[in-house]
This record gives C-alpha cells, sequence and structure tokens, in this order.
C-alpha cells in the first residue's frame, strides 16, 4: 500500500544500518498503512479477556473444576491474576467479559455481561451451540472493540481467554481446519495427566465425528465444536480489522478464534499480530494456518490474554520506531549504508 | 539457593496453572536469588552504551566510516537514536560513554568520559590495546555500573555498544574462545558485500595470526582483539555481579563483552541474561558457550544497547509476575492443578 511504502521509506532513511531492526521494522510498516501514517501512536491500549464454559468439561479433560472460570473471572476483577500484573506492566487496560460462564455471576461484579448461555453444550454429543449463538458471539465480540476504538479512542486490542477445559474446543477448531490428526493436535491444557490426555483426543475426535463441523463454514465450525468465548474472540478480530485497529491474539483458545475470524473474512488478517508460540502443541499447525509468525516464544501457556500483553508492548515499541528515531538528514549523521 | 527455592514455591502457588509462565518463572526465580526476596522490584533500570573506535576499521571491514561513532554519540546525547526511543518505551534511562572514540569529543557534550585510547590499534597487525589499557577498560565499565547501583539505587543495568567496525573484533573474541573456523563466525555486520566480508574474514584470520591471543587468559584475548568499549561492557557485567544486580547484555558486541566477563568470574553468569538472538551470525556460537537462552529472536542485528531495552520490559515482568500475582489461597481459588 502507499503508507505502506511511505513507512519503509522512513524506516530506511533512519540513523541506523538498514533492516537492523528487523521484525520491529516489519511490525512498524505494518502499523504505518493500519494507520495511514508514518507517525502512528498505539499509547492507548485495552485488552479483552473473554470468559465462557463448556459442556465438554464434564468429560474430564482439564485439571481444574467449572468452577474455577467464575473465580478466576473474579481475580481478574480483583486485579490478582497474571493478565492484571502483565496489562499494568505494559500499560493497557483489562476488560472480562461474560459471553458465557455457567454459573451467574453475582450482580455486583463489574464484569461486562455478554452472556448467551451457562456453558456450551458438551461437543461429544451434540453442538456446542445454536448457529444464532455463535452469530452472537461474533457481534457481541466485534461490537466491544469497534465501541472501544470508536467511542473511547483506543489504538490497540489485545484478546485474552478464560474458560475451563477451552483448550478441548480450540483443538477440535484446529483439527476441523487443518485436518491434521487430532492426537498431534492435542496438548496438555493446564497440565493434565496421560489418562486425562487420552480422555481429552477421545473427546475431540468424538466431537469431529459425531458434529461433523463444514470447515469450509466457519461459524458452522464455531458453533459445534467452538465456545462463547471463543466465539467473543473470533468477534474480537472482525472489529478490529472493521474499524483498521490492529489487534493482537494470545495464545492457543484466542488464536482459535483469530482463525475463524479469517476464515470468514481473510482481510482481518492485515490488522493482526500474533503475540506469542503457545506451549500447547496444536498452536503450531494455528499460525502455519494464518501464515503470520509468532513475535514471543517463552514457553508459556496460561491464556488470559497473558503472551498478548507481553506482545502489545512490542507492537507499541515498532510504532515508536517509526515515529520517534530520526532520520540521517534530520540528525546529519553520514549515510554510506545500504 | 534458599531463596531460588522460595521464589518457586511462590510461583508455584499462584492461581494459574504451574508452570504456565514458562521463562517468566525461570527469570522471577533467578530474581528471587538474585535480590533474595519473592517481592523483588526492578522499576529503576539504567542502559550502558559504549563508545569506542577500532584501528581495524582501516581495513575496509563497515559499511560505515569512523566519523558515524562520534555522530553517533551525539545522537545518543541528543534522544534522536534507536537506543534512545526503545529506553523511554520501557522506562530506561540511557548513559553514553566515550572509551576510546577515535576524535576528541567536544566539551560541551555530555558524554561520561573515560577515554582510553582515540580508537584501538588495529588488529591486523599488532595488538588492539595495551594490557593495562585493558584491564583500565574492565575498571571504569565495573565501577559505572556499581557506581549506578550503589550510589543512585538503580535495580537493573543493561549493556550495549556504538563503535564502527567493532563486529571485527568481536568476531575474534569468539573465534578465540571457541576455536570455531572465523568465516563460520564472521557476519555482515551493518551490512557489508561480499568483498567487504572477504576482507573481513581475512582481517579476522590475521589477527589472530599476528596476535596469538590466549584463550585461556581473558584479558589477553580482550587487549590483543578487543577494543576499548567492549572491555567496558565486561567490566559492566562484572560490576553488576559485583553488587547483585541483574545485567542484560545486548547483542553481538555486548555478548561478547559478557563473554570475557563471565571466562574472567564465572559466577557473573548468575546475574547475566541474554536479551536477544542478534542476526549477527557468530552469536548463536556466544550464546552456546555462556549456556544461556535469548529471551527475544526479532532478527535484529543493531547494537546501541535495543535488544536489552526490549528484554529488560521481560525481565521486569518477570519480577512482577513473582511480586504480584496471587497466591490460591490469597484469592480464594480452587486448587486441583499439580
Amino acid at each position: 500500500s502507499h503508507w505502506e511504502k511511505l513507512a519503509w521509506e522512513r524506516l530506511r532513511s533512519q540513523i541506523r544500518p538498514r533492516g537492523s531492526l528487523g521484525r520491529l521494522e516489519e511490525m512498524a510498516a505494518r502499523l504505518g498503512a493500519i494507520f495511514r501514517s508514518v507517525s502512528p501512536s498505539v499509547s492507548r491500549k485495552i485488552i479483552f479477556t473473554m470468559a465462557g464454559d463448556h459442556g465438554v468439561a464434564e468429560e474430564g479433560v482439564s485439571a481444574y473444576p467449572q468452577e474455577v472460570t467464575a473465580q478466576m473471572v473474579f481475580s481478574f476483577l480483583k486485579g490478582w491474576a497474571s493478565i492484571n500484573i502483565l496489562a499494568d506492566h505494559v500499560g493497557a487496560e483489562v476488560r472480562v467479559v461474560d459471553l458465557g460462564v455457567a454459573s451467574d455471576l453475582p450482580e455486583d461484579w463489574a464484569v461486562i455481561r455478554r452472556k448467551i448461555g451457562k456453558g456450551t453444550r458438551n461437543i461429544t454429543k451434540g453442538p456446542a451451540m445454536e448457529r444464532h449463538e455463535a452469530v452472537r458471539g461474533l457481534v457481541e465480540g466485534a461490537r466491544l472493540v469497534m465501541d472501544a476504538v470508536q467511542d473511547e479512542g483506543f489504538h490497540l486490542v489485545g484478546t485474552g481467554d478464560m474458560g475451563i477445559g477451552n483448550t478441548t474446543p480450540s483443538t477440535a477448531i484446529v483439527a476441523t481446519l487443518t485436518g491434521k490428526p487430532v492426537k498431534d493436535l492435542t496438548g496438555r491444557g493446564t497440565g493434565i495427566d496421560d489418562a486425562a490426555w487420552n480422555r481429552k483426543v477421545r473427546a475431540v475426535e468424538r466431537a469431529l465425528a459425531v458434529n461433523r463441523p463444514n470447515a469450509a463454514d466457519p461459524v458452522d465450525v464455531l458453533a459445534k465444536v467452538g465456545g462463547y468465548e471463543i466465539a467473543g474472540l473470533a468477534g474480537a478480530v472482525l472489529g478490529a480489522a472493521a474499524v483498521r485497529t490492529p489487534v493482537v491474539c494470545d495464545g492457543f483458545i484466542a488464536t482459535a478464534g483469530a482463525l475463524i475470524a479469517c476464515q470468514l473474512a481473510p482481510f482481518a488478517k492485515d490488522y493482526l499480530f500474533v503475540s506469542h508460540r503457545s506451549q500447547e502443541v496444536g498452536h503450531g499447525a494455528m499460525i502455519e494456518l494464518l501464515g503470520l509468525s509468532p513475535l514471543l516464544d517463552l514457553s508459556m501457556r496460561l491464556g488470559e490474554g497473558t503472551g498478548a500483553a507481553l506482545a502489545i508492548s512490542l507492537v507499541e515499541a515498532s510504532a515508536r520506531v517509526l515515529r520517534d528515531i530520526k532520520t540521517f538528514e534530520e540528525a546529519g549523521v553520514t549515510d554510506t549504508g545500504r
């Protein structure tokens, strides 16, 4: 694009060897194109942590009981959890959205209430949700992001998840979209033992056999083997792209949502940054399908938006690189490099 | 150590799956041991960018003329350069030290003046400097860091370099310490063409043949094929270790300094964090010899301390992880994970 070209021209004229900032320059050029500017600002950052429960948890696929989803939502609201600490470190606000927690959250909790259902149904026995529920999740996620950008002026969005059992539907999504064997895509989630891992592989295989999700229809995949929070996470990516805003997705679950979004609207990929390479084994296949390289590789597998938070700082750094480093001409430095 | 054990106990009791923050946890445990605390603070951060010139530049081993070293020092002091922007982004102060710039820097420049010589001698013809000069560089670097920590209260130090031609002595150092073939360790520096690359390989080979640096004597290596700023960078690592302060080294040149430091005093490694994997080809051999994994891999090859700046933010994040994330007990979350 015109603005990407202008961004590269500025990057190449800065007082440093050409290309010496590597991936920061690639990001900077993308931000130039997104913001149509060679002096972008991404100082106002927001992370949406989307929460939902999963009927498939009853198959014993997680190390934690379902009640932990609501308990962690409470911790996010109190500012006690990993995402709060890492978001604060990078100067990002955190908003917690209930898309489908199994219990009614107390009225005095300051959670954003967009509950579509009290947990999905067990995907080993039928679809996770109705098709109209999946669409609603997409719309709610998109609207939250669009409002944050258009009404509140945020420049950059991060996505994160909370939902006990949600690596299982995410594995089903990537298995559907890539066609790869389930056992090659199934990881340890929050830290399950071999017996639970075997149950998880069988649960995903059964979910695919029972539901037969149509890989060519991303909403079908989302409805049959997805989750409420995954729908919200996919919607967030669509919403960011719709209002031309960079969006940084977290690890395995948030990337599953991003995949659905990019299958629905391939142009969304222009706005998407993959924060980190998750330790969850199936994440590699997701990244490969997206064709985007993660920014960090720190053996993390937490979710909540923690990887997104760390990567947001790198995206912001790349915006500052583009805008703030002076050119050879501006600085009066001898330029003999290529 | 006792404090490392206490740090791991706290990390394992936090409201998230065990081990889910991967390398942040490893760093957090190291910081626990360094600061003897499970609530460390690394909010005050400083980057020393050490500058020096190199007689070997006359062999045509760089894409830039020697005058650029002083010009870049001026840019650092003005706040115009990459390191200023990235250090500001992560909240770190930058101090620029003249250990051996070839020209007399104007009196009104606010550079820290520790000039040992006006550029090293050409290492293809004899030693870069006298042994007592190498020792002086080590002492100056160490003193700057120790004073910053002890007198000013900085918690964390980063190291970076500026010096036209300084990938050549750094290559000579890693070739001496690893015994690997020079051509496998020689990179493109600021972006040289094939002809300059061939000159660079020959220059390093000649430097080793003429000087015969003794790999078992790190000061000998530093004096014969190093540089004034590399001596300062090595000293900074020693100084940080002496006052029990974490030190984050930048890429190829700063890691060459860190290698010298760790050969002199192996315990210094306990305080050292390697910021990133440089695109400069010989950096991999340095990292292998140190036995430390870099935190970032963003295809950067700039120097100045730019990689250190980005990684400092990750080290600070890990300190916040250790200190601030609540435990299951504190938060009242059900703990059934392993």
